[in-house]
């Protein structure tokens, strides 16, 4: 039974396509309205055969109940004030984004009847663009969501109920905790393994044909669409260097230790490396 | 056909114990033979029942015609002295160490009789010992020899033949090559994943709950035996040091660019990372 009357998902990639593919699945909405601004995205959505697709982001929203905003975290401001025109009045908003203090900034923009709560499913891969979209994407993720406690209880239950009905595991936080959660468990990890495949083919030693699973699995984010990853880095500067900072000491301590061949402390450390690292791998 | 009177396994953890299966399902040698320091160990490669197994590293290599070494590499030296009394003159040695230049030198503690040639298979993970032994882990694996051009054809022929018929595919380079190349591929990822875990873990918006996929896979690796890593990255150093200060210089960089909400820069670091890290899935 459709728990919406009509959903507009505004910016389809990866992220966007999938919403939708999953919304057609589960028959969450009367229908579905999508925007891109590129020509083949648009393309690869009405293939998909789910949704209305629109060229202009205001006729895309335009008889939505809720509207899912799925741009580039920097164009997020742009975004909300080109759908602002054919928002109907009391439509929810919500959105994907991998920050959430700046985007709730942007939403400012919105219209005051349209209540905005932010939200982060933590699904994504390094190959972008709606072709890779699928329907499973938030099955079983994480995904935060950052209310306000200024919205009304029925906007926030529609959004709970919008990403808990794609299969997300629901996190609430505030914008500013959200930030800081994701800058250690992804937006550092993503910046260390973009700086560890510049360190490492920079070495006379590299051999590509040599590459085995570890330099792999290390650096496989790093292949992540770099126009995506500036705008998230730059949201979320301040943790990100924090964060860094404390991956430089951390490298420098390693290196200090095997310069020193100070085994204790390179034991030490390592150990304590691997138990993080098999800890994460515990259940709950 | 068998190629080899007697293969002698010295030291049987992961790498060792899976000789053992691979070397026994292809019939590889008329008889296997293995020792392992530790009694757990020995009672797991008498459940596979492929070798005689030994508790003592002499009597373990007695009339063996290959013998291969597979202690962790800061116990090289320990183990060729401990072998040298059982060895039939004339018997080949090799070993599968994570550096060469450090064992060669250590090598020379075996007899005059007995060639060593150093080997060491692109194959291993972060779940050590014997018990995660199986026949398949050098298929397809780069496996590098560092010959020197002292040891007669038929030691490096008898060699080339054992590694070839695990199904591993042969470089050959000298020791000091070798142990930059897997500087760059292979310890210096390792020590930056533990680096990155515990800069991860320091910081306080780190939440085991919601960690994905891409921190997972960038630390993976980073869950190894630290036993065995530190005998690796000191027996290495002088490359480790240079890797390792060459990720600080390159996270420093990222970290500046942020900073400094420098999008070009930042644009380019990443674009540069991502079309490495793309290059590495490209087929040669």
């Amino acid at each position: 039974m459709a728990q919406f009357k009509r959903i507009a998902v505004v910016g389809a990639g990866l992220i966007g396509g999938s919403i939708l593919l999953a919304a057609a699945r589960r028959s969450l909405a009367g229908s579905l309205a999508c925007w891109s601004r590129s020509e083949p995205s648009r393309a690869t959505l009405s293939r998909f055969g789910v949704a209305e697709v629109f060229a202009d982001p205001a006729e895309c929203v335009r008889g939505a109940d809720l509207v899912v905003v799925t741009t580039p975290v920097d164009t997020a401001e742009e975004t909300f004030r080109a759908i602002s025109p054919g928002l109907t009045p009391g439509a929810v908003v919500t959105d994907a984004g991998s920050v959430k203090a700046s985007i709730q900034l942007a939403a400012r923009r919105l219209p005051a009847a349209n209540p905005f709560i932010g939200a982060h499913p933590m699904a994504g891969g390094e190959k972008a663009g709606a072709a890779h979209a699928h329907a499973d994407l938030f099955e079983g993720r994480v995904c935060f969501l950052t209310p306000t406690s200024a919205e009304s209880p029925e906007a926030l239950g529609a959004v709970r109920l919008f990403w808990q009905s794609l299969g997300a595991v629901l996190h609430e936080t505030d914008a500013a905790k959200h930030d800081e959660i994701v800058a250690a468990i992804s937006h550092v990890p993503h910046a260390a393994a973009s700086a560890l495949m510049l360190g490492v083919m920079d070495q006379p030693g590299f051999r590509r044909f040599a590459v085995g699973a570890g330099l792999r699995d290390t650096t496989r984010i790093a292949a992540g669409e770099e126009n995506l990853w500036v705008g998230i880095l730059l949201a979320n500067a301040h943790h990100l260097s924090t964060g860094l900072r404390a991956v430089e000491v951390r490298v420098a301590e390693l290196r200090a230790a095997i310069e020193a061949n100070d085994i204790p402390t390179l034991r030490r450390l390592l150990a304590e490396a691997r138990i993080a690292r098999q800890d994460l791998d515990r259940p709950e």
